[in-house]
């Protein structure tokens, strides 16, 4: 698809439940604004995705999700599947009605799980381990090991909620999609950790791709259950190989998936994600959109964008926030934050005394109801005085700092300014 | 003040930043109909005043708050003198910008903590010992006694926050709760527990009224900070002994306060209490309005208003929610509910298995967001994953519960059929 820099972002698609599609409405070499439709609305592209594991966006109720210009939300298969089943959502009509959401919402396949409760938590190890140290390592161990079972035919995993044994196969994943009812679903997959070498990671893909191929009859063969249509992504896998994510993301592109994600092992940083997705992007079909899971950090976001990605999730801008940590384009500034990389630069700790008296809002120039109606010193009373407001506010503006970075980000596409608006918030 | 059945309840005095008056609108025996005016606005009496100890109505923003029909809330001066301090608070222009609620406000003097974090930490009992078995019991017990020393300049208590310790005076208390700046402020008190004798309870009423006139001198040497009007009600105090809370009501009575509270030892169950408003109530000037402190179960609200209270303030409709404990009129139902007596007729355990299916709201009926929004099985399960959104749920519940109780009383009381809804609501 050609540059056009008059393009207005506007799809051709007709809405409603039967409507799922994506437009590249503008290419800058291979980044691209787009719209996808869905039986919930649009979703202007590049956009980010809160997550919202347990059918809730941790802390909010979905009017202040909204409100933050959150366009799409993720919810966890694994998780609803075990509690409260994923027949109790589809007794209510599917996720949307559940969690009374009515935007368009993802799930995953329960893959993701497998490692995340697997070798996650067996070796302390997160997706990309060095971007955010120690996030990887803040979920509960389980006192036993060997919770995950990889098999032919599926996985076998304990619950994390009271240790009963369970079977998720291809076909049961896209099972409980259905019944879960969000408008995008996964292809169930393994994901692999940085620690699995080429030989384990080579098995695992070509087990994921048998999978994919499942995945798809299994969608084809039943039929949606709440009245609308869903799509289903395949998924790329193949870790930090080159010759992996090659042959990875030219099968999964040659299937009739209606988009594709791109998961599993990104590296151990942000160039080995670089590498991954350059090495990727340029074999998956331009017309089709692209997910990549699990990133969500400041210069994660420019670089996902620039390499061809349209949307991305990342528990990073609400699970920090709950910390305590808020997202501003300034950061600390200074030295500390010099010393402490990339990300510090990119938010303050509330916690931290200098804000006691502090009556400006989170950060100057922000639209969110937090900016809008407090101080940072009574934020920072909140989080001391430990009252859950404080982490409501603090995952507002932290969605509506990440929703606002993206609608730079599609501003600056129309307008061919990324370059220059990477430099301004990334610096030199 | 003669009934009047055509009386509508709508108040000649007027607004602004130097408003503050009362007026009974309509009399029903000792009940009344009412409109407290404040610099805030206006309240309609009687009402529930919602607890929001450190400048936050726990779980809920502020907007939260007012869409449950809210009409006035409660903050502790205590817990805000030491964090954040109540010159933050000043810094910020008071209470109501600080936390970004604009309708009216009450503080305590500091008095309360005296005994919650003396007495009742000491030897475990609550304020009316048996409406909420467990309750008063909750708070964490600090390692050390003799947390509080009562001397007649003041109190010297060590925070519960840091352990430094800190004297409260009339002087200091009104100081402090001129820079929180609510709109209804209270004299300083000692608040003794049922396990004091009636020698103690006597030295500590004169003790507290001397420091009544202290706090009226106090109040009248200084000037509101933030612009309005600030409005001081004095404390009955006497235990639940008869010659002691008439001897106080009739002390109280007799100096120029705004209004009048009810506070102290209420007795050993809603028995006690009432006999103690009985005594009470009919030394009070009529003119003036009457809050009752801490009581805000339904049975009590109804007591209360019979006997002539115009206002109330409870943490339980708020900290019952915290906990799953819904407030329904129907309660449990059934032989179960029978058994575990008054309370648990008017509320549901949203934890029991029986509402993992369970498609319909809280309550039938309810106007609340939660209600229109959200079936029983959705809120059971944000509880058992134990996401904090179940809490803002359940909390905005129990608000417009205890909202819409008032306003049917409100009615109740306006078309002469008060008895008839206690009787609906409590039961034979």
């Amino acid at each position: 698809m050609p540059a056009d820099q008059d393009a207005a972002p506007t799809a051709t698609l007709s809405e409603g439940p039967d409507a799922f599609g994506f437009e590249v409405t503008l290419s800058r070499g291979r980044a691209r604004l787009g719209v996808l439709t869905t039986p919930h609305g649009r979703v202007l592209t590049p956009a980010f995705v809160a997550v919202g594991t347990q059918a809730t966006v941790k802390s909010l109720a979905p009017e202040a999700v909204m409100a933050t210009g959150t366009q799409l939300i993720f919810a966890n298969t694994y998780h609803l599947y075990l509690r409260p089943g994923a027949d109790v959502v589809a007794a209510h009509g599917g996720l949307h009605r559940f969690m009374n959401f009515p935007r368009p919402m993802l799930t995953d396949s329960g893959g993701f799980q497998v490692f995340s409760l697997g070798a996650s938590l067996e070796h302390g190890v997160g997706k990309v381990a060095s971007i955010f140290p120690g996030e990887a390592t803040r979920a509960p161990k389980p006192s036993g090991k060997g919770l995950v079972k990889v098999r032919e035919d599926g996985v076998e995993f304990r619950s994390h909620v009271d240790g009963s044994t369970h079977l998720f196969t291809p076909e049961r994943s896209i099972g409980l999609q259905r019944q879960l009812g969000a408008d995008i679903v996964l292809a169930f997959d393994e994901c692999t950790s940085p620690l699995h070498d080429e030989a384990y990671t080579e098995a695992s893909m070509e087990r994921t791709h048998r999978w994919a191929v499942r995945s798809l009859e299994a969608f084809a063969g039943s039929a949606p259950l709440h009245g609308y249509r869903q799509a289903l992504y395949g998924i790329v896998q193949g870790g930090a190989f080159r010759r992996l994510r090659e042959r990875s993301a030219a099968f999964v592109a040659s299937l009739p998936f209606d988009g594709i994600a791109v998961g599993g092992n990104l590296g151990k940083g942000h160039d080995e994600m670089n590498q991954v997705l350059d090495w990727t992007e340029p074999l998956l079909p331009p017309e089709k959109p692209r997910h990549l899971l699990g990133i969500g950090d400041v210069a994660g976001v420019f670089a996902a964008v620039e390499r061809g990605m349209d949307t991305f999730d990342c528990v990073m801008p609400t699970r920090s926030a709950r910390s305590g940590a808020l997202l501003t384009l300034t950061g600390d500034g200074g030295e500390a934050s010099a010393k402490r990389g990339v990300n510090a630069r990119h938010r303050i700790n509330i916690y931290n005394a200098r804000f006691a008296r502090d009556l400006r809002p989170v950060e100057e120039g922000c639209d969110c109801y937090t900016c809008a109606h407090y101080t940072r010193a009574y934020l920072r009373h909140l989080f001391k005085a430990d009252e859950q407001l404080g982490q409501q506010l603090a995952t507002v503006h932290n969605l509506r700092f990440m929703a606002r970075l993206l609608e730079r980000i599609r501003e600056a596409l129309a307008e061919d300014r990324f370059a220059e608006l990477k430099r301004e918030v990334l610096g030199a």
